[in-house]
């Protein structure tokens, strides 16, 4: 198994330009900044995540023997280059909007300023982290607005593009407001609270539904969610009411019950009534089986009587929008601010700062993206997180970063809460971004 | 870093229900198999990936004691299924498809025959490890067919869906014809052929372009391919004619110039002009940015003098279909078949085998999906490769792989090969596992 941590997950050309920055001893000051360049429609605000995991990266860079011996067997490289990435770890400082902080496009959420051959060489792995993190964070926030008061699980993993994928989604979704994941690992690696019901499998391999029920629910007395479409929904639903008073009698309570095909608003009313009419209101109903954001609002919208939500393959590959337009871009080398004006995709150079203003209501109102050095108006997004390699405070934890995306949520103006798509948030440039903008143009050749 | 090979990478339900089967005793052998249910429009044929990364796992398979020690500090589990779980290993079969094979819906690609506990527990692993390569693989033979004789090199690390996904993607990619993937990992792990070029920091690092490009080729003189769209596209071709006479009389030759925006068609035509007036004729057009297999094929009939093509961000994610409907399902268990009859979501039953009957023209003709205990008519797609938990043979390499691709897209009909949605290849279903469908829903209840 490789190890996912190891330095070579980069681009080649991350290493080449690392050969010549070295053979020209271009080690100056670089700034570089990672933001989204565009709103795709189905996305009415972004949530920032997967910061955590950049420090962590950052903190260990480094190259091991056997990749170093790897990478000059490959011929591509001089002695003293390999002899110089032995000796490179990440000396350089971050700021960075914290995890769960809504943001809005061209508003850089992480800066690194380091020398220029280790700014560059993170790129790749920066962007791969940051990236996936925020996609996932910022459709998961759209079940969560769409589904008040709803309990909403990741059910991903299987279908998310890997391991690493399944287990950062499953973060990304207790981040944004999430109750947990079926996936285990996440619970024991980051404290996502892991939830959990049956397989069809499990029906299946008994000779009748009603056994499968009752023996599932003597193994795992305190957590009794039976699936109930295996062969007819309603008709399991009966079987759950004529089992429920024997395994009252053992002192187990049935918790819920969860529907994984057909019409779910339809099986959710006529389970509904068949439980309420076999004594058994307390008894939830979930639902899962190709959902997202919009099915789960259009079944609350019908009055479907749903409790929980599973939500899967849809979320942890963010199937309507699979990545977004986003970009680590450097804005300053050696004190003078850099911009690329290739046709689409200009950038504004310098080191930035996004200002938030809120309105009387308490709900954001605009930003202002300005330079670093220019006087704060309003609260500063951008914060010190990194210096010198070392980070400045622990990392807030999962569930302090929960809170503050609970809380930016809260604020979000009410256009940008629903799910489709509104005109764009105020994001305003300053005047002395665009007259800096302005002097490098006129400086590049 | 969590470990990416854990068994707690799993869905709590698989969990629980072992706990069931382990009160229960259920241990007899249970048969699932994975397969997909229904081709997405945009798929005429899937390829089969993921099959190597699968056997490691269950090769591997076994709970850490630090694993163990959480599991029974969650307290939903019994001490003495946490005493079984210490000493479980898989020790069951694998019958399955060799990566590279065509294949369509309903073919089960893997069949896992092992005692029921071994063969749930491994769901959700296992369809995670199929179902992204299988997706890569797929999604990238398109473009091998859109580009032949084209160089083709997976970009796609940065927006991929997280470390695995980045190198199991390069690695699929590979399988399916790319001549390789900028992703410097998976040439160390896979082998897979690592290309590179400089991004635009390399030349904004640099006060001017051409005093970029010259220290770039000095810093790399085999790998000489200049990015020319930092800032202006045809003025920087004209720099490359301009120092190629220097270079040369340095030994170093440039190899090809790359484009990132814009107009890739037009741009490539007036770059290929000037490279030409200025002698440069050798000198290749890669082109990126935003590409997927429509992309290059409408460039390609457009007629733009492109060489190679650097697919990122769409491949990695499959973005036109970022995710499968596929299954793992328990289709026999201590002996008895079994069906799953949810509304819309029915398998075939059974232990089953694939027949592929090629045309008099070399070209696969019809796919029979039969029981495997059925006379073989033709070749049968499903083979050994595993039992009682060891591999039969070493995994065939992934350059062996990579041919057998090849030959299976060669083998396509003429129909399938194409982008546009062609009429359903004719897999038709036995007459013996429609027999045994029916017999199994008479009998369940």
């Amino acid at each position: 198994m490789a190890s996912m941590s190891s330095v070579l997950l980069t681009d080649l050309y991350q290493l080449t330009m690392l050969q010549g920055y070295f053979d020209e001893g271009m080690e100056e000051t670089a700034v570089f900044e990672f933001f989204i360049r565009k709103r795709p429609p189905e996305r009415n605000f972004f949530m920032a995540a997967g910061l955590a995991s950049l420090l962590g990266y950052l903190e260990r860079l480094q190259f091991t023997p056997p990749e170093l011996e790897w990478l000059a067997g490959t011929g591509r490289f001089t002695d003293d280059f390999i002899a110089a990435l032995s000796r490179l770890r990440f000396s350089g400082d971050v700021d960075a909007m914290p995890e769960g902080t809504v943001f809005f496009p061209n508003e850089p959420i992480v800066r690194v300023t380091a020398p220029l051959p280790q700014a560059q060489l993170i790129e790749t792995r920066l962007i791969n982290l940051l990236h996936f993190q925020t996609l996932i964070a910022s459709k998961a926030a759209r079940s969560v607005l769409a589904a008040p008061g709803k309990l909403l699980i990741d059910f991903g993993l299987r279908r998310a593009h890997g391991a690493e994928a399944g287990l950062t989604a499953a973060r990304a979704c207790y981040l944004a407001g999430f109750a947990g994941s079926s996936n285990v690992l996440a619970e024991s690696v980051d404290g996502v609270p892991s939830f959990g019901t049956m397989a069809h499998s499990f029906v299946q391999a008994h000779e009748e539904e009603a056994e499968a029920f009752l023996r599932f629910a003597r193994a795992q007395p305190n957590n009794v969610v039976f699936l109930i479409d295996t062969y007819d929904t309603e008709g399991a639903a009966a079987k759950v009411v004529s089992i429920a008073p024997q395994l009252k009698q053992e002192g187990i309570l049935i918790r819920g019950v969860r529907l994984d095909s057909g019409d779910l608003a339809d099986h959710a009313k006529k389970v509904r009534r068949i439980l309420d009419q076999g004594g058994l209101a307390e008894v939830k109903i979930w639902a899962s089986g190709n959902l997202d954001e919009q099915v789960v609002r259009d079944l609350l919208a019908a009055g479907a009587p749903i409790d929980g939500f599973g939500i899967g393959s849809r979320l942890d590959t963010s199937a309507d929008v699979p990545y977004l337009d986003c970009a680590y871009k450097l804005q300053e080398y050696a004190g003078r601010a850099r911009r690329k004006r290739s046709e689409g995709k200009a950038t504004w150079p310098g080191r930035k700062q996004v200002h938030r203003r809120t309105g009387p209501d308490g709900r954001m109102a605009e930003d202002l993206l300005t330079l670093e050095s220019d006087p704060q108006e309003g609260e500063a997004l951008i914060r010190p997180v990194m210096r010198a390699g070392r980070r400045l405070a622990p990392s807030p934890s999962l569930a302090e970063s929960r809170r503050r995306a609970a809380a930016e949520l809260d604020r979000l103006p009410e256009s940008l809460r629903r799910l489709g798509e509104a005109a764009p948030y105020p994001v305003r440039i300053s005047a002395s971004l665009q007259a800096l903008a302005e002097e490098v143009d006129r400086r590049s050749r």
